[in-house]
């Protein structure tokens, strides 16, 4: 092809068509409109991401502690103690604060071993979890069901609210606090209509590191264990 | 440069190449293939939205759900009813239809006050909440065991199953409709082998808005509360 | 417009100039970066697809084990049995093990019916549900609160742990072994300080199709129920 045979008119128009597809190149309609819904991709992504990480970190932390219960029921105070972090604090009944991996670790040792004729049962129930907006922080209230005693001793059912926090170190959800509130203790044989056994005091073996924070009866008295949440409708 | 300069084959080539270049650039098959992907990568993200939104709606549901437990337990019932649509209905053993989340309201105070001695624990358990793929909309399946009586006078089990409706206002789920059917209420001193408590009837200090839905008896007798859901396996 | 009329040297830097953009439409970094940032949003949603495809499967198999104890507790044999594989295993208690979905229903219908004063109450509680890597098969820890009996007869407290497995096959999740291992069952005036009822063996009339796969006793025993999974800390 020779220019000069190119008429000049269509040359020009021509060339003003490459430039002008050069230019839309440039400041494509395509490529900026992909770059925009590329752009509303990645933030809608990164939304996703954190209400998927929120649900996954609902299923950690209800299974490590549905894991504690496990652990509990059979007094594998070992496997129990691996849950928490090194600088957890545990404070149940009115035992007094454990604070510390290894007092912990100490404290459950001290319930004892479970041994022909003993039932511990602690089931987890009912959890109210809330992951911290940080991703690594998480508060949950739960409840125990407990049936524990000892064949030819004592037989009792008992009730418990948990307001526990778990942090996330290296990917791994653990137990961080834990806070057991006694709601009730009865004898088998008795019900909750003719008393009940007292709110656990201090262990005869072990003594706590701290008094218990928060003073309490268990029935028949009757308290509201505190709330790390408002209410899930008014924020209140 | 002078363009007279330019040897017309080579100036040819020259602009041929940048008129492929930028038809290229106009339909480049790089950029269609991102548009492609992104396509792709949108419909995928819209799905996973749905899934992940289904996550977090149970997780609130679930949540919901306990919270209204945790507040019956201790006869918190301004908390309890904020947890209702205005429009929400409640209906509970035999005692009908309360409609309206002002009526609730003056139902759940009906129901007495925490004092020294009273026990009335509602654990919430063993879910099954379906989403509704209007995506504010929920139905749930839940069981309540019931520990409640008081000092020196009765002391009961109760266990009963809900059929719950959720809707979703304003991003916040709130429960639309609670009807509980009780399955069995015993004196704690005889069990359930020695009779049951009746199911209870309506409110000596409250008249219902409307009868009760469903006429069943509880234990002894038996009733098998509807399903809101098909069998998950069948699907029938 | 003639292009005899351009003068030589504004027409080459304008041709220059198309030839850069051109070029730049070819190799343009935007469009590279626009693929790098396509291609991590890719990795990072297939990330996501799998966190959130492990949320929507842990809701699911949380629905199905307590569709399930609905099920058992009105004893709606055939709902129950559909919920489980072809090839599914069943075994609880000491009766042993009953393999293929139909022998799963023949064992089922052998429990006997729902009639006037029977109750048969199995709670499905305290989940720790671990989805596989390959997104088709699962393991759960749950356990079961037991109250059953019948009016005139028998009243009875059980507890059991559950280690089961379930596989997803068409997009829906079934169960493809149920172990429940009884941890206590006592007589409802007895508790469990004065004796247990024993682990219930083969029933009277159904044979298993092979004797229990694990021997041990049910209160006042003690028996730890293997762990399906690992310390949820430690990993060990």
């Amino acid at each position: 092809m020779n220019i000069r045979a190119i008429p000049p008119t269509i040359f020009a128009i021509a060339l003003s068509a490459v430039s002008v597809t050069a230019a839309d190149a440039w400041a494509n309609p395509n490529l900026e409109e992909l770059a925009g819904e590329l752009a509303a991709l990645k933030a809608e992504v990164t939304t996703l991401r954190q209400e998927a990480q929120a649900a996954t970190d609902y299923v950690a932390i209800a299974n490590l502690q549905a894991s504690y219960g496990y652990y509990v029921d059979k007094m594998r105070w070992d496997e129990a103690a691996d849950l928490f972090t090194k600088t957890a604090t545990l404070e149940i009944a009115g035992r007094g604060v454990f604070a510390g991996q290894d007092r912990i670790r100490t404290y459950l040792h001290a319930l004892g071993e479970l041994t022909y004729g003993t039932l511990f049962n602690h089931m987890q129930l009912q959890p109210v979890i809330h992951i911290g907006n940080d991703g690594v922080t998480a508060s949950a209230r739960w409840r125990t069901l407990m049936q524990v005693g000892h064949l030819g001793e004592e037989a009792r059912w008992g009730e418990g609210t948990y307001e526990n926090e778990y942090v996330k170190e290296d990917g791994i959800w653990k137990i961080n606090k834990l806070h057991s509130y006694i709601t009730f203790y009865v004898e088998y044989d008795k019900g909750w209509n003719k008393g009940a056994v007292p709110l656990p005091k201090h262990l005869d073996n072990l003594e706590p590191d701290a008094e218990a924070t928060v003073k309490y009866g268990a029935f028949p008295d009757v308290f509201v264990p505190p709330y790390h949440y408002k209410n899930p409708v008014t924020g209140q």
